[in-house]
């Protein structure tokens, strides 16, 4: 038999909105933790944000907080506050962890419910390391990378559409809470913990090398079209106008490449003539306009099932570009065949494809896909469970407004 | 006084290229945990890989790298695949984990170190679910992102430069190890598990809505220029030719932004002619064209300082393109008065910008920045703490070639 999901039991008081919390508590949610959101009445300022439904129904919330209970909740009143700080400080060892990237005040700050529960987690999410605010979009243009994005010889900068900072910080968020969980039990101490937006940015471009690489200044650095950098790789047509990608970062990547198209002499050429050795990827990195112009040549000559075929045979590295629905509707790993995915019925809406934790444990047991809570829709289970209150002190609460209906 | 840094005593072997296992190690390795990589004799995979220095030392491996110790081994041999089993199952409760993204034969198969340490815990990474190969320069076309980057009009595909499911995966990795060591301390059960690259990618698009976008279909996505989706936000150019990225996201943005330009009116206009309410994001992207006409010609009339002050006291969310360069030289937060960032003495090539964790702990001890082990560095000393090998074993495995000399 199976033993539990891994972080069955662990739960986590969320107060947040956009991507980086949601995302912390959803990665934990989905290995088992038993994650409580709670929300301003009639939701909070990411409820409905897109891509929404024809019914204005939120598919990012949707996404972002499945397998989470929702509570609904006045924070603006005092008694709102009080009875949220409660609910973070609830007894229990797998209690007593607090995440949000919101203001917090009175009753919420750390100070506070660190009075009422001594070893209290709480992580707070920043824009920068200073407290100062800072979202996705304006940390990704001070970072480097939108300036060296897109076609050769441009200055302008081109925006990533993924949230990518947000994202890494949503599971910093995951490794922090279960760093000072696991610190927790060794001392029984609590902790505050603080993560800016901009610091996993400036981790990330410091653990690639582009800080050092711009304070050594050996190179400049600018947009490279679709140019993988460092080895070779690009982006081909088909003679039938399929996008492609073609990777030769390996050795053996570069093998199969040059086995599958046949290139091996007009390779040798390209060495003769500009001296250089292919095998190395900083020569395939430099030479990557001659071999990519060669490439091309034959791609062009090739329909994409022809180039499926030896391809496959060579086992090259590759890949099709494919839309969101090309993906949907193409892609094996993207259908019910990976375990990970699954149509989930959204109450309200309907079926959706939905995806658990791309972590799969072999011992402990893998949660499907969950779908998210209705908004409010745990409001009075939590409170009974967690703070025991009666049914005439939720009516109370209901009349005054401070939870939902 | 201070505990330990968090992860003190907790032991990782690594074996590993590239970015995602590397980046998993350096994670927990910058919170304390004492993370041993080994590496083929010479250097594996991506010890050149770029950006290099002029005498082709690797600012990529060094950045990934950090803080960890270094085995250099040849693991093609079985002797040294014996002695790296050994260092992986050595005893003591905080050892026996195992982080990899390569492919692992006889003596280092999950079965086989099993045998050895039943509560071994491996974290073993792959392409994709079905165990077959890919990079992240292959999966990033087929995840949609790129059909969806780059000026509006266009369908060519515009990579990320950033290797954005790879950074995801690394996180991903340090996740996992956290849960499984923690399942192990209650249980004593060890764990293996599988992460996948695209898997990771997959559930990213599915968090994010864009799946069930896909699925619904009630919206088609195109590449949109530098628009932040689904609220208002672009670039701009000032009167000094300055780049710049302006958000108006929330409420609170979307005031800040008009009260610093003063577009009450002519915003008034649009809502009237487009018969739109601005207040409502929806709306705000909906005729992101015509607030972006109108920003565009405020922003172009005012030069940067201007700007910077105007948006200071309004407390607009916004911020300047930089290069890699511009961010070292003129950016606070990449600077030393960021208590993340410092410079630190890489041996061979000295001082270079290193980064720390960005979780920042109260009570524990945040580390700061490491160097980079010089390549077998540590093979020595780690073969006589963790496997008590005598001088002449080692001298006997030097000669052999078995080990670096």
């Amino acid at each position: 038999m199976k033993s539990l999901a891994p972080l069955s039991g662990l739960r986590i008081i969320e107060g947040s909105a956009f991507v980086a919390a949601p995302l912390g508590g959803l990665t934990l949610a989905q290995l088992g933790a038993d994650v409580i959101r709670f929300d301003q009445i009639n939701g909070g300022l990411d409820f409905r944000r897109w891509p929404v439904t024809e019914n204005n129904e939120s598919l990012f919330w949707i996404g972002l907080n499945r397998g989470k209970r929702s509570v609904e909740i006045d924070m603006r009143s005092a008694r709102g506050r009080e009875i949220i700080s409660d609910l973070i400080t609830a007894p229990g060892r797998d209690g007593g962890i607090f995440l949000t990237n919101l203001p917090m005040k009175d009753e919420l700050r750390y100070e506070a419910l660190k009075e009422k529960r001594p070893d209290l987690i709480m992580v707070s999410l920043t824009g920068n390391y200073d407290g100062s605010s800072e979202v996705d979009y304006t940390v990704h243009p001070a970072f480097g990378y939108p300036l060296i994005t897109g076609s050769a010889g441009t200055e302008l900068p081109v925006n990533a559409v993924l949230p990518t900072w947000d994202l890494l910080l949503g599971n910093m968020v995951a490794i922090a809470i279960l760093v000072a969980e696991r610190k927790r039990r060794e001392t029984g101490e609590g902790e505050f913990i603080q993560i800016a937006l901009s610091d996993v940015a400036l981790s990330v471009v410091g653990a690639l090398g582009r800080l050092s690489q711009a304070y050594v200044g050996t190179e400049k650095v600018s947009a490279d079209g679709n140019f993988l950098y460092g080895a070779f790789g690009s982006n081909f047509v088909t003679k039938d106008n399929v996008q492609i990608m073609i990777v030769g970062l390996t050795p053996r990547q570069w093998s199969a490449l040059k086995d599958a198209l046949q290139i091996h002499d007009a390779l040798s050429k390209i060495e003769i003539e500009c001296n250089a050795n292919l095998n190395l990827e900083s020569d395939r990195y430099r030479f990557r306009r001659e071999i990519a112009e060669l490439v091309a040549d034959m791609i062009k000559e090739k329909s994409i099932s022809e180039l499926n075929e030896v391809f496959s045979t060579f086992n090259v590295s590759w890949s099709k570009y494919q839309t969101f629905e090309e993906l949907l509707k193409n892609d094996y790993r993207a259908s019910v065949r990976n375990p990970i995915f699954s149509l989930v019925n959204q109450q309200g809406i309907g079926y959706l494809p939905s995806v658990s934790s791309p972590i799969r444990f072999t011992n402990a047991t893998n949660l499907g896909a969950q779908s998210a809570p209705v908004l409010g829709a745990n409001t009075k289970e939590i409170l009974v469970e967690l703070l025991s209150m009666s049914s005439s002190e939720i009516q109370n609460l209901k009349e005054k407004g401070i939870i939902n209906k």
